[in-house]
């Protein structure tokens, strides 16, 4: 493996590539950090265990890096923690290098990313979209390469929308899981630390190596009922409007984890979305007025306040608390109404948002889109429910993304079912010794495999018969001049693909190969040399009738 | 997918074609079983939900499966049972078809797999050496490949000896998750039914549609203290005499663990071998003879009945209460000290058995053999434990198997860490586009990849500039004449890799490739057809220096 060193130079060798500075409040600089990734380097030749050795990290701008200011993305607002809140120090302990702190819209007040004056944050995939927020920086950095995993925070959804928006994973915990000592309070009853990676392992294990005993009772959903996964889905008339293409791509979501063995079942999304409009339209957002409220009147005007997040917090600041009660009763009721309607379900899946504006569109309407991106996350933290935020293919070129949303602490169950969306089973098409029947058939059945269908390829290929032990046969792409080859398409888990591709011996090879209905799948070729002077068996139609002939 | 139909079909002639008999008790006719096949395929025809369609499932013989005797391994002990045992008509209700029961040891009473009057079950892998028990033919005929998922028992190991034995996966899940209604008790308060299958996620799933509420509290450490993976692994002097190459194998699953980011600390083994020896040779055997201790009694001498399983439970109806309850007291002290041991390790990572015996070897010592195999899986019932065994290699040509023991309850967190293990990551050779640096390299980083190191190929191949988009080199071993190219060598969770590989255009393939250190890993290749006219541009050295040319 490359050392700490190489890969911190490689991050700001990225850094220095994409050119986008407004992902970072506090970058340190680059000696810093080789000297960090020194010392990891060190400990491990010594003998340390560190299973984030070579892990570069990005922190959000709220959450406290020893020997960088935590600015809440507010230059006056700026202090030097004393210490590394303990989510970062549990990192940095198993390995990790922090590469520095990352924007994020002001007092993680914001789901858009634009609301900061280090500057709107762009889509890592179209700059001219919004990234999402609040922890927008840490999404960007990870989704573009410059780091391995980045930390969020996440109250209405700020752990989330900029992973779907970035096309990456986010991880919400529980509740309580992930201490939030050291970090800036938005609304402090709801804060939840996030982590962002490109894969879900890689989300899990620093989610593992954060998790603190909380000493709260567990549920008694964390013993499920017997049956296959159970997944509430909304109908689309319960989503209210999304953007073009983005219902067909839930749809699909759907489709795979029901694949994937789960058991779709219509919920009622009413509650859910009644307590998410709560969020910001009701009292709560006061609990955001005692965090940062003082500070926000005393630099009333100050070009380091962001307008729109001032006049938020200014605001929250009025409220009276009768409300305040009114609105917890009202919660109350609303979660009693959602628990309900998600009766035993393992998870609820969402769409992450409804959508994906354009920086443009949210400078048009500060308000009115980032409500709107709140939509399906702004209950979560409300109702005590753990989240994982997943990518679930492209819409029109953007990454699309969903959210598995269950009770507290079934976080690892969430990750296990969000597993079907990330690792879907993949399809082989095998044209020799790996037929049912034949000698190596037994590596597919010990990979897991399954028979999907007996076919042929498409009339575009040439068989040989290759001096191998066992004997296998060549499948070589002609195009014109070639004919159909019997092949089997198999369903393979995808662990069971990478032990398979590991031990698969010169001089067979795995790529596209075309079938006879015009489609593609993975299938066994070779190598252009094994064919030099074998003999042609094209005219059997394929391997099983050579064998036989 | 193919039908359920047809996957049965292919589950007999499969039986036809390995020649087991031994395997089966009650095997059904073909033609029962392909009529609830068609049912299966007529109810996902019609739009249900059946996440085991297409799945066919052998069942212990002293699990009830209506419409077929338990015979619990003895002839004249059988009973025509009402219904299915709940554990077999949950899988059944999900779409799984029974072929039928299988042969155990005798009363489940053993680790071996001969003790049965339906014959001695031979391993799968060298049918010289015993299969392992007492879920012998459930073990086997899913290492064959007959049948996707088994269900086993585990008192003493049960689930697990032949799961290692036969190179497959085996939950031993936490006691009371899944119902024992409808299985012939061996040890009634330790009784556990298990999975067999041949990878983790399809015995995952299984253990899923079959899991419980119980109504017990869940333990403190459902919530564990951060950290990495923390694995109690004990030292070989604790372990006592393994097979021949045992001891370096459990040392490789160990290190495997750690390089997948776990923390091994050292553990004392003492009380759980104390435990183990407990099981058979203290008062715990007298729960045997309340379960069947008079129909031994009143069938001394048939031929129905194994004279060593007979011999067992015969004696063990001699042995006084007050033994019972000393060592009770023994076992509770003995798990305390266990426990202290454990501290908060998130598992204990052992061997399954200390070794692999012949059948002739039994026989020659049918209670010392056996005595033997119990040595690690003993004490796991006794001290309330939940375990998962996979493979862990190859020794001499033999499976080698390891166990994962953790706290009631974290089944699914001991099966996460299992998965490092059963799916370590891939490496991967890349030499053109997805180079550092280079268009498609965000592709690898997506994929969850991680540099590993730079290098050159072996001086055996010819690179070429293709005719694609983006412009990619296609590499072409040659042998003799050939040079080396320069090529990073990446690591990828497998996953991702089943991602890439999924998503990869003709002309690009993935084979073996040789590097200059002589080691051969997985890498990109192309087909025949795209290098001809190529031009080859080998004495670059490499596709950067030839962009850079």
């Amino acid at each position: 493996m490359i050392t700490a060193v190489e890969r911190v130079r490689a991050a700001y060798a990225r850094i220095a590539q994409v050119d986008r500075p407004e992902v970072w409040i506090g970058l340190r600089p680059q000696a810093e950090t080789e000297a960090d990734a020194a010392e990891v380097d060190a400990k491990a030749a010594a003998g340390a265990r560190l299973p984030l050795a070579g892990t570069v990290l990005a922190v959000k701008g709220n959450i406290d890096v020893a020997g960088l200011p935590t600015t809440a993305g507010c230059p006056a607002y700026a202090y030097e923690p004393d210490a590394d809140a303990p989510a970062v120090a549990r990192l940095k302990a198993a390995g990790a290098v922090v590469l520095g702190t990352t924007n994020l819209d002001q007092f993680a007040t914001g789901l858009v990313g634009t609301r900061s004056p280090y500057g709107a944050v762009r889509g890592a995939v179209d700059p001219e979209r919004v990234s999402g927020g609040s922890s927008s920086g840490s999404a960007v950095c990870v989704a573009l390469g410059i780091a391995d995993i980045a930390l969020g925070t996440d109250t209405a959804g700020s752990g989330r929308v900029p992973a779907a928006f970035n096309g990456i994973v986010g991880l919400k915990p529980t509740i309580g899981l992930v201490p939030t000592e050291g970090v800036v309070p938005a609304c402090a009853s709801l804060d939840c630390v996030t982590v962002f990676a490109r894969t879900l392992p890689e989300a899990e294990r620093a989610l593992s190596l954060m998790a603190a005993p909380s000493g709260r009772a567990l549920p008694a959903q964390a013993v499920r009922r017997p049956g296959p996964w159970r997944i509430a889905v909304p109908e689309h008339g319960q989503l209210g409007e999304l953007d073009p293409g983005w219902a067909e791509a839930f749809d699909a979501a759907a489709e795979q984890l029901a694949d994937g063995g789960a058991e779709l079942l219509p919920v009622d999304l009413t509650p859910f979305t009644e307590a998410a409009a709560m969020l910001y339209e009701g009292a709560f957002v006061a609990e955001r007025y005692t965090a940062v409220g003082a500070f926000v009147d005393a630099h009333t005007g100050s070009p380091d306040l962001d307008p729109t997040v001032a006049g938020i917090i200014s605001r929250a600041g009025t409220i009276p608390a009768h409300r305040l009660y009114a609105d917890q009763e009202k919660l109350a009721s609303l979660h009693a109404r959602a628990m309900a309607c998600l009766g035993d379900a393992d998870a609820l899946l969402l769409p992450t948002t409804p959508g994906h504006p354009t920086i443009a569109e949210v400078t048009a309407d500060p308000l009115g889109a980032n409500a709107r991106l709140g939509r399906f996350t702004n209950s979560t933290n409300l109702f005590d429910l753990a989240a994982v935020a997943v990518p679930a293919g492209d819409v029109a070129g953007l990454p699309f993304g969903v959210m598995l949303i269950g009770p507290a602490f079934t976080d690892e169950r969430l990750a296990r079912i969000a597993g079907l969306l990330t690792t879907p089973p993949l399809r082989l098409a095998v044209i020799g010794a790996h037929l049912s029947g034949q000698p190596l058939n037994a590596e597919l059945l010990a990979a897991g495999g399954r028979l999907v269908r007996t076919t042929t390829t498409a009339p575009a290929y040439r068989l040989y018969a290759l001096d191998t032990l066992p004997p296998k046969p060549g499948l070589v792409r002609v195009g014109e001049g070639g004919a159909a080859v019997e092949a089997e398409v198999w369903q393979l888990p995808a662990e069971g693909l990478g032990a398979l591709l590991a031990a698969l011996p010169r001089p067979m090879a795995l790529g596209s190969v075309e079938l006879a209905d015009g489609t593609s799948v993975p299938g066994f070729l070779c190598e252009p040399q094994a064919v030099e002077g074998a003999r042609e068996i094209t005219s059997y139609g394929g391997w099983r009738a050579y064998l036989g002939s």
